[in-house]
């Protein structure tokens, strides 16, 4: 197994919508499900596909509850989430570093 | 259809082993097959797998020769390359633009 590092990029975070999830909830505390939807342009089935692939990666945490009457969804990046960006960007940066 | 960046992300450039491939030839004129495949740890099949979809978009461009009797391919990357390479980089820059 080579150790060059483009084996080593995480395949649940570098899918680009799952990339851009991850971007995304790294910028918020957390946010609301029809949020992240409406600013990626996603549809429910696409986002929920993809917030499961992260969740059972333990990258985000997802919470169902209400508002009032209506069912309110939130979703938060995890610590592990986090790390787990913070190390794919620096393996990105170091793979892309003879392209500048 | 969104026109959130991550749906501009090009799939061809994206996948990891293209990306380290493509990132690997920007920085050099042109590489032997060989040298290329051992750089980035891959097998013969692997790379020539990656580089024929490099070469169907017009990214890399592929010269079989010889040198004296043996045979010498090496890989180049074409200006269209070079600028989806650099698109590429523009756009995951945008999308992680958060995360810093």
């Amino acid at each position: 197994m080579s150790r060059h590092p483009h084996n080593l990029i995480d395949e649940t975070i570098h899918q680009r919508t799952r990339l851009a999830i991850m971007a995304a909830l790294a910028g918020a505390e957390s946010l609301e499900f029809g949020e992240l939807k409406a600013q990626l342009g996603l549809t429910d089935g696409n986002l929920s596909t993809h917030l499961s692939a992260l969740e059972r990666a333990g990258f985000v945490r997802i919470d169902k509850g209400f508002q009032g009457k209506k069912p309110l969804t939130t979703v938060a990046q995890t610590p592990a989430g986090r790390t787990a960006l913070a190390n794919y960007v620096k393996l990105l940066e170091g793979i892309l570093t003879k392209t500048k």
